[in-house]
């Protein structure tokens, strides 16, 4: 018999984009869309893409649910999970950063939830903590380091795609503005580099410095980083390294071959290329911001928390072009 | 047990599309991805979005299957045919346009592969060929006044993105002169614009005028299409009409609200909206043009054609953002 | 001595593109920038392409000036006219909607400012009322049949870019809607019509019908219209005609090649191209809505009303790219 | 009374822009356009922008100028002169990378074309090797450390617009796989490098590390770089540093608010802006790269060599949006 969800802030992106993931899953079935602002209003005329696929109405009432995503701005999820009855069996998995860094909360101990760390840890679990999108596509181009102890010094940049800024309507998101620019904003001071951090020093067992900087895109959907650090390794070691890391892992490639975002779009993959050139390697990552780095990697979680296959209902069509 | 498939011309746009598609259909198996130019070449390393889709490496062997897709330029189809050894019981679908006026060839009739059209004769059939993308937009706005034969004059403006000029470098195609940039080409001699009549003549019993512009869109993937000409109808009428024609088909919706261009994208579905003042109505229609324009609306036709579910491997995420 | 300038709205994108255009003008200098919201911040705060162009702060003070330009929002000029004490003398150039339909407003009396048909008014003149921008590229593709009273009925398509829809932050202007998107606005009903048929009925000595669909374009500049009608010249007499017509103006080219949006984006130029086929005769044009449409228009229409070559401060570097 | 220029390589992108820039140069008069590949063909034919700006016909003949551009593929400059008669009187600017390294050939001493560093030795010179694009926004960002003798290991990333690839067809030019796309491209190993290191470690006598990972961007025109590099200086005192650095130069722009690209796109200048975050300090630098980052700053060039004002024909209306 399918699980019950429901998705508290069903009406943000990614809200909307797990309910475009979810009304194709072989396992569950949407109960309740919940949504303060736009309840009583169908989710498909919100998102009129959604129209023959999801055609509920927002509901500001809970009900009792087997799995519930938390699809709300920073900082809210406490509280609504303090105002809202939800039993200790549902698994709860939160999208925002209110559990990243501080998991415990009443009866919870909400576990990272970035399944190339800790994916032995949800099985079972009931609190998973989704990790951030630009944590997301970082980490995953550290990890196999980070885990032989060989992280130091980082220099990243990455760039984002305008869907990481959400809905709302902000002068750096003005298509008049956006379109054909580039900026750079948070720079060094990114909200996701103490997420990054808090994971890599437990597994590199000593300090690492992560020097990050963001920049907006001029496109909607995805991330792509570069990382360059200064290591011993020559290429073959890394690239070997970095192949037994994630041999057994569904969502992560390892390429040989030049990275572009593209690859990746409307897919919950994460790919990765490392060049080197004198003492100093880069890695290239690239993922889709709204799948692999929020509500595809939180249906992931999901399917691993519950015992089913990892890839259940993620076997996306790439846009590809 | 899975019925085999063969792609001819996998190495192109609505081939690679195709491959997207087939790989997580339920009743299909790939077995043999056909291109001349790209013999020996795995599909992933042309298309690296497909690693771990499918890496199958393509081939310039023909080899039998119980369906088989002829993706190729134009005018290729028939020699193609003739030179390989198709039996006459495999399920023939060709995207080209060889077969959309002159359906005959040796042992096989070529159905026109509009499904809103022709789905009842398509069950059992061993040839179709596919629709053009421009037609499918077009006729999808046009088929329920033809219907009644009700149209006469027709002053249609569509835009498409670059993924119909297909995959050849062209200096309509290079990213510095299309990027920001609108053109009209073949101004009111599309070649589309003969497909459509045949079909819409046939229907409306008598003869129709066919006034179209196509222009050249700064974007990727998708038709949008507005079509205007004269008629009594009250818009309420008009809606009836649209909503009782499309009543059954899955992937055609008509809508009382604003279309865009990006609710269809990354899926099958058309979305269709009409608007009148005046004697005057103007029928919007939105289709992504690799999907429902061509490899998407291939898979309908096979889906249709061998008795499975017409949306079997066509649930697709929309990109949406 | 150069004359003096007050733009009343600097802070919008046609007052800020003014500026832009009378920074480099040899025959003015900016006396005030007037603007109610943001008084007392610098412009090139607000754009910072500004920076060592004009760096003048905003007021919302009132000075005399020679020359006087309101970008206000449409149905705002008469106000601020009547609450300010501007001059009999001043020119007074108005870039909203405020006055193209009905002219008198105390003892001015503005003229319609499209100067292919008005020139001849403007020397002299005190009060011109700026054409619109879709109006502008819709009569420049018309005025030759219209002056030969040969227009019946007129079938038009537009698109216009993001910054046509101004800067305020709408659910249309957020990027990630806006990117890769088309769709229709206002279908038959836009505001511009009545405007453009006011002045093409007159010179056409008959009715006119216009029928206007514009979309929204995934560009921030620029618009390009097709418009379609019947009509028994050739292809060759209707170049003729419209080379004739245009001959001494030097801001509209009427080419016999393929136009596209860039050739005019960053300039004050019209392109018009014709196409036949049958009896049906197309003619595309383009033009830079801030520009053609708007601000560098308004700038003409001043150099013609001083008596200044037409052309001074409007030869532009276009963005070609 | 004007000075006479010739233009080689007249039919590429840089070409082309050195025409929209001097078609309206108050100094100087084009005599020539040489291209051997569209000899014959009118340079408006090959850009419709140029329409009444340029209409001048392409040739393969040389004739004497005052001043001669070279806009060639790299490694064609020293071939071209080699083999055509430039007298020594005739100011040569070289756009190519050709004497950028190595600046003696024959008579002629090439000078490093980079005026915020070199302007004092161009008045008079008759041979400049104009800077590289990205070489030119990486080095404003860096030369006031660098003349400080404060440069040690740099980090950057910087993204360029297709413009930087050239008008050839290339698959990563084709619109299909640009737009909305990101990819990294000679990662630690581009070409420009070797040439700031030159420039860079002459003024900070000591060796410096550039580690530069290119990326290829989804727009047109533009370069973005962000530099991080350790430094002990607060960023008051950098900023400091870099204002006074910068205080004559009219092009160059070190600004406290947030840099966009956009800012800076159809003009001469770059803007700077620092950051600062423990001891890490980014230095973000954004540039046109068809005209500060090349046909913009041989025009500059040109101006300081012939002793004319550094702005002449560069005041030039940004796009802005």
């Amino acid at each position: 018999m399918k699980k019950t969800v429901g998705i508290v802030g069903a009406n943000g992106y990614t809200g909307s984009e797990l309910i475009r993931l979810l009304a194709f899953h072989p396992h569950v079935t949407l109960s309740f869309l919940y949504s303060r602002s736009n309840s009583g209003t169908k989710i498909s005329d919100l998102y009129p893409d959604l129209t023959t696929v999801c055609d509920q109405v927002l509901t500001d009432e809970f009900e009792e649910v087997d799995i519930l995503f938390l699809c709300l701005p920073h900082k809210e999820s406490r509280n609504w999970l303090a105002q809202n009855p939800v039993k200790d069996e549902t698994l709860v998995i939160d999208l925002g950063n209110d559990f990243r860094l501080e998991g415990n909360f009443g009866n919870r101990n909400f576990i990272y939830g970035l399944p190339e760390i800790n994916k032995k840890h949800f099985q079972g679990s009931k609190s998973i903590a989704n990790a951030g999108c630009f944590a997301t596509a970082i980490q995953l181009a550290l990890l196999p380091l980070a885990e032989k102890g060989m992280l130091d010094e980082v220099y990243t940049t990455g760039i984002t795609g305008s869907t990481g800024a959400g809905q709302s309507l902000q002068a750096t998101t003005h298509f008049t503005w956006r379109n054909d620019n580039i900026s750079a904003y948070k720079t060094l001071t990114h909200q996701h580099v103490d997420e990054i951090l808090q994971q890599l020093v437990s597994l590199n067992n000593k300090e690492v410095t992560l020097n990050f900087v963001p920049w907006r895109g001029d496109f909607a959907r995805g991330i792509f980083t570069s990382s360059m650090m200064k290591t011993d390794l020559k290429l073959e070691e890394l690239e070997q390294l970095y192949q037994d890391f994630y041999a057994e892992e569904p969502f992560v490639t390892v390429s040989s071959k030049a990275v572009d975002l593209k690859q990746v779009v409307n897919t919950n993959r994460c790919v990765i290329q490392i060049e080197k050139s004198g003492n100093v390697a880069v890695v290239h990552s690239a993922i889709d911001n709204l799948l692999k780095g929020a509500s595809g990697q939180a249906v992931q979680n999901m399917n691993i928390a519950m015992g089913w296959e990892e890839n259940a209902g993620l076997n996306l069509k790439p846009i590809a072009f």
